[in-house]
């Protein structure tokens, strides 16, 4: 029998075993065809079927409305950095973005390049510990949208609720996609990797109203362009296989598992575990972040000391409760506990950590 | 046992079966870590050898010298369409593309989108049937390169000999990758997707000259720079992690059977074989293509009707030879005949088609 951690990874991350193991079953002779889906044309009967289902079931999941269209793209939520600007500011528009932390300063450096782009809201001056209230956020003339992420994976904060402005939001959710009922009356366009909720890495997920592609700019490269995905499909070129073939199998999981409200109040009661470790350590445990923010997928917290720090990381890892380094450039700790880790995995942390502190208290 | 057939797909298209048995012992426990490589860190040791190892075997296996790197990106040869002019066309200077037929084209539709592009040479007059003699090509002042489609997957064609210009070229290599050896010294840059000869879809592997980054446009957004995906390895954001881990294993089963030299002869010898058929047949079989142009990997060929190559194609399908048919852009028919195309696959199309003509002349 093969080995089983509880990987708490930021992304590439934790995927459903049983997905792994339905894979693996018919990766070289897939449904008896005498070869592997990844090595079968993306235009036969086969792969048409896998792509067909896994663009139903995002919507489907996800609750997305009728006039929404998902388009799989490749090149990651950076690329996206990019093609949202691109396409959505046409001439005399702006994009407003927050600064919320790694990745919403992100976006920002990247729209700069790709056009007229300001910060509504900066949370540096408070190290990225919460996310803005709506009347906080500052939009000028001529915004065509607000960008936001919905939740930060290095800080571990996350927009309790998606504010109410007066323009359309877009909204990067690589690190919370499709563990929460979203607003979708809200939103133009919303986009995120695979790799946390949803999958492998190699694939980004966009969902855009159908209604903003008429006016979009079209003078670009059609990979670049987010009409051109609508229209085919997303088969303007060789889709990425096996992101999409897995992303399938996951959604089916969810499915299975009873959808996103099970999936939403699972995300709350495993991440509530790790806050309660937090909250009922006396202070031993220490999360850097606003309450009301903190995020459901990424906890992110500290011991009393880098060398306890140190100490913690090498018994989880012995007790195979694995990746909860801190991103480099935060230090501390972080577990990230996406859809796909089991209740029994948050339950072992939470143990975990009470039994640390009693041994290094 | 698992049923095995031969897969003539233009791409996605069949892969080494040692290496598909391999990726599926391994896949839900990588190694003993117990976690599959699809969920692990891309920041961390496993991932990290593994992106390392095809980077390194890349260069390796097809004989790049020191001054070239090698770039994963996402998101196809069509991206790569916009990222070679957004990048090397600097101000002033001119982008100059062979029209050579479907991919020769999207590339310049693309270029056109991008910066300043011209045609210098046409094929479409002749129906595309060759690739043009260097003399043929027409350079304006300005100019900063000259893209060529080494073998146009759908046409059948590629250039027995790259051209000797005046301009470096770019090189769009997607369907005859690494198949055979290739002159260095006359590249700035050449690009292609993993699925024909080196794995599954979902990633581009660039190779770029390292002293043309110094002069390429910086202000755009970061996934679209080279300079930023060499300066990070390739790790600038998550990489597809599964076919970078797929190619490494077929880098690897490239090497073991001899390497560059082995393939190319393979190469000439299985397509040999099919356009041996066709030669053989009094005209019942039909090379539309001039014979100098004939591509190693494409073999395209009609019938005396369009009854007989659905006869044809209904018949290989029930001989386990599959995807026997041409674009539906060109019609008739087209045996892609990767790296991963057994001799014995090629050996059992000839006499197919040697049977199919004696019960059907």
């Amino acid at each position: 029998m093969s080995k089983r951690v509880y990987n708490f990874c930021a992304g590439p991350c934790t995927l459903p075993l049983d997905v792994l193991e339905e894979a693996q079953a018919e990766f070289v002779d897939y449904q008896g065809s005498g070869m592997s889906l990844i090595e079968m044309s993306h235009r036969g009967k086969h792969y048409d079927e896998v792509h067909m289902e896994a663009m139903a079931l995002m919507k489907e999941v996800y609750r997305v409305p009728e006039d929404f269209s998902v388009l799989f793209i490749q090149g990651g939520a950076h690329l996206q950095f990019a093609m949202v600007p691109m396409n959505l500011l046409t001439p005399g528009t702006r994009g407003a973005y927050t600064n919320t932390g790694t990745w919403g300063k992100g976006a920002i450096t990247d729209g700069k390049a790709c056009g007229d782009v300001y910060v509504a809201w900066d949370g540096a001056d408070e190290n990225f510990t919460r996310m803005p209230n709506a009347d906080e956020i500052e939009l000028q003339d001529n915004t065509r949208y607000l960008h936001i992420t919905s939740n930060e994976t290095i800080g571990g904060i996350r927009f309790p609720a998606f504010p109410d402005v007066s323009v359309p939001l877009v909204v990067d959710m690589s690190s919370d996609y499709m563990s929460r009922t979203v607003p979708w009356e809200k939103f133009d366009l919303v986009y995120g990797g695979l790799q946390k909720n949803l999958g492998p890495a190699g694939m980004s997920v966009v969902f855009v109203r159908d209604s903003i592609l008429e006016n979009t700019n079209k003078d670009m490269a059609r990979y670049l362009r987010y009409d051109i995905h609508k229209d085919k499909d997303s088969m303007f070129n060789t889709p990425a296989v096996f992101p999409t073939y897995m992303t399938g199998k996951v959604l089916k999981w969810m499915k299975a598992k009873g959808g996103l409200d099970v999936i939403e109040a699972e995300a709350a009661q495993k991440s509530g575990l790790i806050y309660a470790a937090i909250d009922n350590s006396d202070g031993y445990y220490r999360s850097p972040v606003d309450v009301a923010c903190r995020s459901h997928m990424n906890v992110v917290f500290r011991l009393p000391s880098e060398e306890l720090e140190k100490k913690f990381l090498t018994e989880a890892d012995q007790a195979d409760l694995l990746n909860l380094k801190g991103h480099r450039s935060v230090g501390g700790l972080r577990a990230s506990i996406y859809n796909a880790m089991p209740q029994e995995g948050a339950q072992a942390l939470a143990d975990f950590m009470a039994d640390f502190m009693r041994s290094n208290g």
